[in-house]
């Protein structure tokens, strides 16, 4: 499948290679053309592994995924083109974390409302799944670091066929059925996303972003 | 121990009758000297119960749990009075759910502030612990109903001391030990109220508060 991964980051690279890894052919998106770590991440991924910008990753994916920091991701959707984005599944992983008011980071959006919703109501024919933005990103692409894999993935989204989708490649991730946990609509992205609060105080209490939630009952 | 419990919801119920059950002395506060709650509520859990006002419950406790609707807990803690309040520890289970916009509800305080941080800042002496607000009442008193006691309480304040006093009660309800989580300082109840957007919402998912958030490394 061709997707495209918007962002370079951490979240972006650690995306994008496993993508690579099962056989995807991903282009990374940037601002530029020739972001350096777009450059180097295609250069040691392989030939199925391209970059461009936003607009260019955006076209050329079939489905894709959202990696960029939170408070850029309406600015780069816009980038990449309401004509790009179409009627795409888009994976939503980004969350509203605001670093400009010191450490720990709040959010620039919350509580009323959500980036997630945000997102779906400037694009209404994309279809957005909010999910992976309460995990680190080597657990994402590789949810058995931890816990033997049990641990609990929160999803949300207004189209059941999206999310369907979705899921199918959170499999092919290593995710199990039991523990992806659908909320329902996208509003539910405020419920995730306000997770980040604490998920930013473990990862200070820890000292590691190697931890998960897991919802028992 | 003299313990004066602040609320006469579900939650004040629940932490009165176990600390009762735990053999202490519990007053249960209200706004009136009469609530029919308090009333009823004294008179079915024995000798060691017994109910009055806001002020009275302070009065008595020399452990006080702030068992009252978020919204509003700084209200009843002017009630309360600050003479009564001293510097003992208050163990803060309440959380700041707005229910006047609609359900689920909103925080009416959150992201850059929390009730827990308002209380202490409002009443400095005050020892508050912040504490439970992450869990059904039901459990709150009894880990055990849920996957056998192994999930995660969350606990936040600004006294090592009362912290530790606090722990101590917790054993009591019967939390053991590893699965007590100190964050820190009291701004760290910003994080863990603001994991109640998604509580409720899982309430909705599963048509039952009998969940539990593990945290898994």
């Amino acid at each position: 499948m061709n997707i495209g991964v918007l962002g370079t980051g951490m979240v972006g690279g650690a995306i994008g290679t496993r993508l690579i890894q099962l056989g995807h052919a991903v282009k990374m998106g940037s601002r530029t053309a020739d972001n350096e770590k777009a450059v180097e991440w295609s250069k040691t991924n392989g030939g199925n592994a391209s970059h461009g910008t936003f607009a260019q990753a955006t076209a050329f994916g079939e489905l894709l995924f959202n990696c960029t920091h939170g408070v850029a991701s309406l600015d780069v959707l816009r980038q990449a083109g309401e004509g790009n984005l179409g009627g795409k599944v888009l994976i939503d992983i980004s969350n509203p974390l605001d670093f400009s008011k010191g450490m720990p980071p709040t959010l620039s959006i919350s509580n009323t409302d959500s980036l997630g919703e945000q997102i779906q109501k400037a694009y209404p024919r994309v279809r957005v799944v909010k999910a992976l933005n309460t995990v680190n990103c080597m657990v994402m692409v590789n949810p058995d670091l931890i816990n033997g894999g049990d641990h609990t993935l929160f999803m949300c989204g207004n189209d059941a066929a999206a999310k369907s989708e979705v899921k199918t490649m959170l499999h092919s991730f290593g995710w199990k059925t039991e523990n992806i946990l659908d909320l329902g609509d996208i509003t539910n992205a405020r419920g995730t996303e306000m997770m980040l609060p604490l998920w930013v105080r473990l990862y200070g209490a820890f000292q590691s972003p190697m931890f998960q939630f897991k919802i028992v009952r």
